[in-house]
């Protein structure tokens, strides 16, 4: 069986795995105020070309969305997300329970938009409704589709101009720059977002996601709500080491790279075989609608998700690519779709 | 300048304001716990022929609705409604401030239906996400309009046959009962619903909404989630002495019919002018389609709303009657209509 | 049987029950928008002296002490309070609910000083501990004493020194207002609090309490926090027109003076006959140790409460007066006592 | 300069290390699906010698508290705990910010007793108080203390009489097993506790708790819990490889016996130099009152916490002792004390 259910199959890409054992008897300070982290901190800040961002390490994706998010508003203020957005349907109900509503949207592609985000503001009125004041967008969507630049901006704008937050779900946004369709750079997301998290568990770590703040209201007494969420990391060196060793050499970007190229190849086989894409996707998630036929005979051999991603009402089959894909696999995969 | 702006612009009706001065000088024990109270919950037993029911009387339908949703539910349980319900647009968060997150469903006429629950339940299949507990429902909608008979046999079915709460807001219910659309009695309730409650404040009350709870689970120290919610109120023989007196003669059946034939006095004044009705509202308000040009010259005379109440996606007109609304206003108002 | 169980037995005192008789067919828009809220609103800032303050009308204590707090607090800040605090003890977690900690310490009489304040802020080094950022002090206290103007003042000076909101829970505050061992005047409160209650409901209204906030931080989208949690009453004239009455005439000085007299009358009976008071209160509560035999005995003509009231750790019998306690049934029962 | 700041200064231990390193390329499905998790679980169960039991491996302790006790709890419910309880002093208000009182007691030795416990739920009266449900203790207690075998049999027999859950949190689960002081096997613990854990980070692994459940109630779902608060990891099969290393050739009490050797070698030393101990630990933790003069003199040569620890109204100087804690350390520590 060769699996494609997602981009965490594997344990740490091998730089990371090797700078954790050659670490490992070390003794450094707890709670992420060590020198790895510092190292690593530093990196990050050069990559963004943003010295004055404020960058902590959590260890998964809900609780960073949920850490951040919670920290940043009032309690009758809300989060504006698309239906599709990880927040919105994958992760239990996490921003509720800190007390606030998504505003979901019907999101284009998975993506908002500058006009579906002014549309919500003309419809909160007043105190009888709560105050729109974050807008959550994830780069790549959850259904594989990427920003443009010019879209980027014109969120950016608006909520510039409406006093909204900007926050971007970048667990997957190695693969997002590194997406044909993309035309931004990493150093550009300062100046676009108030806060952003840059993904590590589906970059080739064991664990680990990078928020980087770059609003001065949102960086004060952050660390209270981190340790409050459950996210103050005891051995936070463990994440320092990691995103030092991912961020030295290219390591972050060069995954990106070969995680799209291996879906691309995945992609082009569903579309030449004539199967439907649900999505069109430039990045390391491949979604198309098999039918029970097809799904059947594919799990013979392939291990892929079928679920209800928000795609339209109904589900899909997903086909996941990361830093361990083999491209011996892929082309066992593409057979296999030729013969469907 | 005649108000139809909403169904609490008196005070109370004159009966139960009689009421209230009669006993204003009586000493009774606080919290609920009095005789009055008494009184009223065992009217209201007998008026929903359900003698089992636990009642209790709360002072507003956002804390009613708060004190229900969040009692009931575990923290990962949801509760779906329409988009155009109280609890998602009008209570500026309050569910969610408690926890929980509301699934929203684009209704039909304001009206959940069987099988957009049924969808829903489809849709979350694991905990990943929210897990579906409860249904809200208003009757009459927020929007006006009512269900049959038909459609809340049917929803109780799927709610009992998936193991979901189906609660309904009456905030409206007299003028639901009272309308010739509505083939229910008030009775019919407790073989729906696991727990709903009777509107008092839009009723002819000074304020006030008695819970209605018929399920033995939701029962369970429910005066415990009334305490930390705010809801225990120290004098809370004012509000037994009101649904007492509401409870008695039918008060609260008259003021229902009452209500609808003004508004329908309105409806058809619309109708017959050509001006579209926003929906078609067989209840005691009527949502229009004005253009500036006409709100500006009726509100010369005549004060009422003009917001966005979730029809379409724009704002709405809307003209609100009530147990005081006089006959000689409503002609005034036809008359304005008519030279619009 | 007469009754000293509470301060709340009644429905209003005269003055107020005929304002709400003598305008209950008028028309007035809701939410509190009205021109009699307004008038009150007036009259309350007339008699702090404070002209700039902002004023809501809330149900009960529990809804302002819920809103208040968590409208100021950030997730991870907390109030500082004693042990005997409403808050603390009997709101049945209602402000944790909300997601705040309650420092809970031991008071002195029921109180806060600025020492004990201070012996909190030197044990919360860092994040991961609560941020303390509010004191909560109630006057009268929940024990019946009473803070006087050194007391205040040092406490509000601590506060400011070290960033800490102090809010004050005065429920009860016309009974401290009108004891013998107050020095301080309504006018004196804002320059103390950055935020206060002013109570009616143990005042002579049916129900009813006025947040006055100072500080223009708390003072923000404050209308948000009371709509979401459950506190923007429908028919707010109710409570406009309920305080206009209240601070017309000095009547809500008087009230005071009339309860504390009645209170006092009561005490030195206990204190004649040798029974050890609970609490040294100059209030309109008094709190006693009797001994099962001496409640069983008063308990034959009189009701009051026993209950655990958070002095020392046992249950405590409390009597309570207010503006409708009649100085025959004060004499009565000063006639059970002696025979006790 | 020698570390006794804590007991995850370092990484994993040899074993663990070898374990993650030789499965790291290994595919697994995602969520503690997976076959090492699995593994760890059965093993998990021989050694508590309960197979029925329910495990759930979690990152970190805070995540684990505040899972496990949002979980169990209705909204109005409270936990009882220790003052100097971690869920009471360290972590940020966690418990409080998913809704919950912590009802704090003074415990004895940083331990509560079935008295203390009684105590608590004589004066939670009705409902205007929280209700009291579930009982937290630690073991080791956050002072290095240690419950004995009779003490937790009378805890839990008071909970079981009163319907309480008794849940405790092991984060040091392996010092107090392997305590002179301890007459209690981690067999016997399914039979005291509805809940407890585990505790992998303060013993060896690079993180990971190990959540036990015992109460068929709490088992219910707990994986929507798990996922909402955050704790469901996506490479979950690092905790189990790490949990399925730590139960094989008795790793896990080992460490134990280790840690509280060095621990106990401290401790006399400082008893032997005549310095106060500032709690009778018989664990991995040494608390002493150490002067400034003697704090300023260590600090040259050892790095240690001096901290507000909840121990009467100060603070002190901790040492901690761990698997990775070297004798040579150990002894170059004990002469510096002898000099001091």
């Amino acid at each position: 069986m060769i699996s494609f259910k997602n981009d965490y199959s594997e344990g740490a890409c091998p730089e990371v795995l090797e700078a954790l054992v050659k670490t490992n008897y070390e003794q450094t300070v707890g709670y992420g105020e060590d020198e790895y982290c510092e190292e690593a901190r530093n990196l990050i800040k050069e990559n963004i070309n943003y010295p004055n961002a404020d960058i902590y390490f959590l260890v998964g994706g809900t609780q960073a969305n949920t850490t951040v998010i919670s920290h940043s508003l009032k309690p009758y203020e809300a989060v504006i997300a698309c239906k599709t957005g990880h927040i919105s349907i994958h992760e239990t109900g996490a921003i509720e329970a800190t007390g606030h509503k998504i505003i979901e949207v019907d999101g284009i592609d998975g993506k908002l938009t500058s006009n579906l985000i002014l549309n919500e503001l003309r419809k909160h009125e007043d105190h009888h409704m709560v105050k729109p004041k974050m807008v959550y967008i994830s780069n790549t969507t959850e259904i594989g589709t990427v920003y443009t630049k010019s879209e980027l901006e014109s969120i950016s704008k608006v909520c510039k101009e409406n006093n909204l937050y900007l926050y971007l779900d970048g667990a997957r946004l190695a693969s997002a720059l590194a997406s044909e369709k993309c035309d931004v750079n990493l150093e550009d997301y300062p100046k676009y977002c108030d806060v952003f998290y840059i993904g590590g568990t589906k970059c080739g770590l064991l664990f680990g996601e990078a928020v980087v703040i770059i609003n001065d209201e949102i960086k004060k007494e952050f660390q209270f709500s981190v340790k409050q969420k459950g996210g103050l990391f005891a051995k936070g060196r463990l994440l320092g080491i990691q995103f030092a060793t991912l961020f030295k050499d290219d390591l972050y970007y060069k995954i990106g790279v070969h995680s799209n190229k291996m879906a691309l190849k995945i992609k082009n086989a569903f579309a030449e075989k004539g199967i439907k894409l649900a999505t069109d996707s430039y990045t390391n998630q491949v979604f198309v609608d098999l039918n029970p036929e097809q799904i059947k005979k594919l799990e013979k051999d392939v291990i892929f998700s079928v679920e209800f991603f928000g795609i339209g009402e109904s589900q899909s089959s997903r086909f996941v690519t990361s830093w361990a894909t083999k491209e011996e696999d892929v082309d066992r995969l593409v057979e296999l779709i030729k013969n469907l």
